[in-house]
């Protein structure tokens, strides 16, 4: 599928043709940039042609309306998708969306959100569906990716009528730290599910994302991309009061602040230029402007990554991209120096010297490092292109309807649990079938004891695991007085400890979870529903004046069984369910609520 | 000596009177709160009394009136100084002060800093000096023990005007992380200049303080008390750019967004109370909003106590005070869970039966816990009081002269570099004797190489030492492409490591440092001026128009030292020192300029 992709900034219009089949290959790379008084700059890349010129054009509008001449010089007519690239997609769009009169709709909505931005790309969308109006279009957000993120990392300590009004954190560059993380993942050949990664994108805008098992947990970008790290010209993190301040001291406006906030700060408020290279250059003569803004830069950058390892209980790997993060190894150095305590070791030969050509991605941390340290080019417009023609290639969801179970708390133990709660050799006694084949609740039951309280008889369910598991509701966490992550059943590494009691002894062991809500199926029914092994769908379940849908469950396949969605105690009062429930698997684009898990 | 110190808040009265000599003891406590409809709550607690009435009061002033005749009827009349909390000292106070007209007319000009806050003290100030005219009376800062943060972490990335306007970092709660991290050092018998604390204030407000090496280097409090941690009603951090959202949305003005942030935010805005004991019960109980703010309020403690110890690469120990902080078993292990990966292992038992009677500081870190973790309770009132009773003894400083030497960029070698560098065996050749006696410059050169630039011709000094040490100046550190440390000499652990480069090899070697400035002297002139060894004094050099005030100069004592300060290039150059000069000792409280150093 050949996919032309739109990435629109406030003053420059980037595009890229790409020829996506099993890979994404970029034929065409163009930009039209600096426009000031009727002019601007064009570049053109095609195989071995690199061509500039200055053109009439008076923003992005008439930018947009040359392409279609430019495709037919270099036979690129035929494109049979559109991608583009938006800002802001709110809690509304979890996914590369397509594109129609009433998806276009509901971004108008989102413009208070991005009012810099998402105007410009609605713009383009407009402009675009005229020239090409018989091609499928499809938006790309920059905020979909951290949809993920949890509800604590999300939402700011701030009355509940502003949280209503839309305040809370989203995250931007979403599509550049989902490529890198995936790109890290493929380089060292570890599952992403299995990774922790600070994603470090230092480009003109910065932001630093934790990607903690494959899902972006929380990024230094917040409400809107001012928030985090240290940037060209925004300011990065500032204390809420500087507004009361500069109000009194300098009768500045909010918007005077906001405005200077985002195009007087950041390394150009701290040392008159936007460009690393500037300031390395003149750190190095002496200039101390330039050395103290080099030094806030990295001082802030490591700040984060130490606050999201602390985040995800220790990092596996950190990457770096963006113009600054690909080409300043001593800006990499800088950021990293200090950080062997939590694993961290960079070659700094390898780090001195990595190159990143033919997509390379070379890691750079030194023998022995526990964390891999790698540097790796973003491709947010190939990412987009790809994005888009797996959008249009998605089938329709088959809207199919299932049970809904709700699992109460329980636990599954280990032979050697088994010995130490109940005695060497104990054979625990089958109760009650369950509906999963081979299943079963035990007549016996454990006490489950925290720091703060204890859950008595709790359900034992069998058979027998190779480690235990303790699955508990959120509420449940709070009675233990333990702060308890969301995991998948089985994903039990640096899960925290509880003690267990049973007749014969106790057992203070690891494994105690929320578990993640998922959709038990066969291959048979996953074929009929159109649902892959690992796949993340919304499920509706209720009416829809107070149902609720559940973004992001987990589909597991087994050969015998039964399909059935598991949810626990917690996510059956908020949907108001009492015993047995149907719910519906709705369009896996968007979710009405955004749910209680990361 | 008997000291009253006078704690004033926004709606409360606090003061304690204290008998200090080696200890400091409380004798008297009291407060006067809530005051509302002419009327407020008195408590007053006196040996086994502890008395509580409602008393005719219509504020902070009027409360203040009555302490004489309280003092009268305890039998303690006859105090010897005040000593004030004072929330606010800028940049101009860097220690407490003894208040004369001056001094509070320099207070005065700081009320756009704390505009809620400062007012309150300076009436308390006023009144207490009409009370008691023959007393000294001493002012001591929220924001003192902060000033030795670097620049790179007070500075915001915001335009030069701004930061011109006062708008950077103090961080608060100084008086109290400064006790807790000495109480710290005691308790586990390690010199504060030897640990790396992590010091959580956890009360009404909140607050994190990196503890460097007995230096505040960062805390989480910024230009005022509103960023940073979840507090009881204010926000913490929040995105810059609310203020915007909030105003094209809600219509909301800068005075209205600020107020809410202080007093409508916070656990009381996640959750609509502000006392985590409250919180804690509901959560518990299946409180949704309750248990979302206890999981953000963890979280976001839990990710700047991962910042700090990237900051400080790592960890020793990490302290847990504030009404929360020393209460909430809870919240303690919620914040560290998860902190294994940076050596902090919490024992659940000892947490869970912390007790802190008898002025305890519990160390709560299970068996081989590479952090230590303690809980203490604060003592901000009798640091005050005792910081009062230092003031007031330390002697006039001497306003003594002394020269001041600029060290160009050199290197210690240990015998292990000299064999490497220039062949097994090799003996230096001592050139050029030194003012110190016994040192002196070789006529050997070597080259010290970074992975940016190198230095040529690096001078050698002698004697040979037990490490190498290499002492740059800071543009030399970029030149190099690194980022250096300022250390006292010697002090080489967790130092960079840097390639040496000699006739006969290389070797690549730790001990990269800029050297922190100091004064050596030896017993005799220290004596004359007042001196003892490790005190830290301020020196002026140069004109009042164009000179500069290093402070924070270390003072280094050897038996038959020459006395001289030692600063490096980059220091001589923006005191304009070519040559030879002189420098002024000066008062050690405050400092015009804060120096480039941690």
């Amino acid at each position: 599928m050949l996919v032309i992709v739109f990435n629109v900034g406030s003053s420059s219009l980037k595009f890229g043709v790409f020829r996506v089949d099993d890979e994404a290959r970029e034929v065409l790379k163009g930009s039209y940039e600096r426009f000031r008084d009727g002019v601007c700059e064009v570049r053109i890349r095609h195989e071995d042609m690199d061509d500039r010129w200055t053109a009439e054009c008076d923003g992005v509008s008439s930018a947009i309306a040359e392409v279609p001449a430019l495709l037919d010089r270099f036979g690129l007519s035929s494109i049979e998708a559109v991608g583009h690239r938006v800002a802001h997609g709110g809690a509304l769009f979890a996914a590369p969306t397509i594109l129609d009169e009433a998806t276009i709709a509901r971004i108008e909505t989102l413009t208070p959100l991005a009012p810099l931005h998402n105007p410009a790309n609605l713009e383009a969308i407009a402009l675009s569906r005229r020239l090409w109006p018989e091609i499928p279009q499809v938006a790309v957000f920059d905020t979909s990716f951290h949809l993920s993120n949890p509800p604590f990392a999300t939402t700011y300590a701030v009355p509940k009528a502003w949280r209503d009004a839309g305040l809370r954190r989203y995250g931007f560059h979403g599509t550049s730290h989902k490529y890198v993380a995936t790109r890290v993942a493929e380089e060292i050949g570890i599952d992403l599910a299995d990774l922790r990664i600070a994603s470090v994108h230092l480009g003109n805008g910065a932001s630093i994302c934790a990607v903690n098992r494959g899902v972006s947990m929380d990024s230094s970008m917040g409400m809107t991309p001012l928030e985090g790290l240290v940037m060209g010209t925004r300011s990065g993190d500032v204390d809420p009061g500087a507004f009361g301040h500069l109000s009194r001291q300098l009768g500045l406006s909010i918007a005077e602040v906001e405005d200077a906030l985002y195009s007087q700060s950041g390394l150009k408020g701290l040392a008159g230029s936007a460009d690393m290279r500037d300031l390395e250059d003149a750190a190095t003569g002496g200039d101390a402007d330039a050395q103290l803004a080099i030094e806030i830069y990295a001082y802030r950058a490591r700040k984060y990554i130490g606050a999201y390892a602390a985040a995800m209980a220790g990092l596996d790997a950190i990457v770096f991209t963006g113009g600054i993060g690909e080409n300043s190894p001593s800006m990499r150095r800088r950021i990293l120096d200090g950080l062997e305590f939590m694993g961290v070791r960079l070659d700094h030969e390898r780090n001195q010297v990595a190159d990143l050509s033919g997509r390379a991605a070379p890691q750079i941390q030194a023998y022995g490092s526990r964390v891999r340290v790698l540097v790796t080019e973003t491709a947010e417009q190939m990412m987009i292109a790809r994005e888009t023609a797996e959008a249009l290639a998605r089938p329709k969801p088959s809207n199919g309807i299932i049970a809904v179970a709700v699992s109460g708390r329980h636990v599954h133990l280990s032979r050697a649990a088994v010995d130490a709660l109940f005695g060497a050799g104990y054979v625990l006694t089958p109760e009650t079938p369950l509906r999963q084949p081979g299943n079963w609740a035990a007549r016996e039951r454990v006490v489950v004891k925290g720091p703060k309280g204890k859950l008595e008889r709790v359900a034992i369910l069998g058979p027998l695991r190779a480690r235990t598991q303790v699955e508990i509701s959120r509420t449940d966490s709070f009675v233990l007085g333990i702060d308890v992550p969301v995991r998948d059943s089985g994903k039990l590494d640096d899960t925290p400890s509880v003690t267990l009691v049973g007749p014969a002894g106790t057992v203070e062991t690891e494994g105690l979870i929320l578990a993640a809500r998922h959709i038990h199926t066969n291959p048979a029914d996953a074929a009929r529903l159109g649902l892959e092994n690992g796949d993340h769908v919304d499920v509706h379940v209720g009416d829809d004046s107070r149902g609720l849908t559940f973004a992001r469950t987990l589909i597991r396949i087994g050969a015998n069984s039964f399909t059935e969605m598991h949810i626990d105690t917690d996510e059956a009062n908020a949907a108001g369910i009492g015993g047995a429930a149907e719910g519906q698997i709705v369009a896996g684009a968007t979710a009405t609520i955004r749910a209680n898990h990361q």
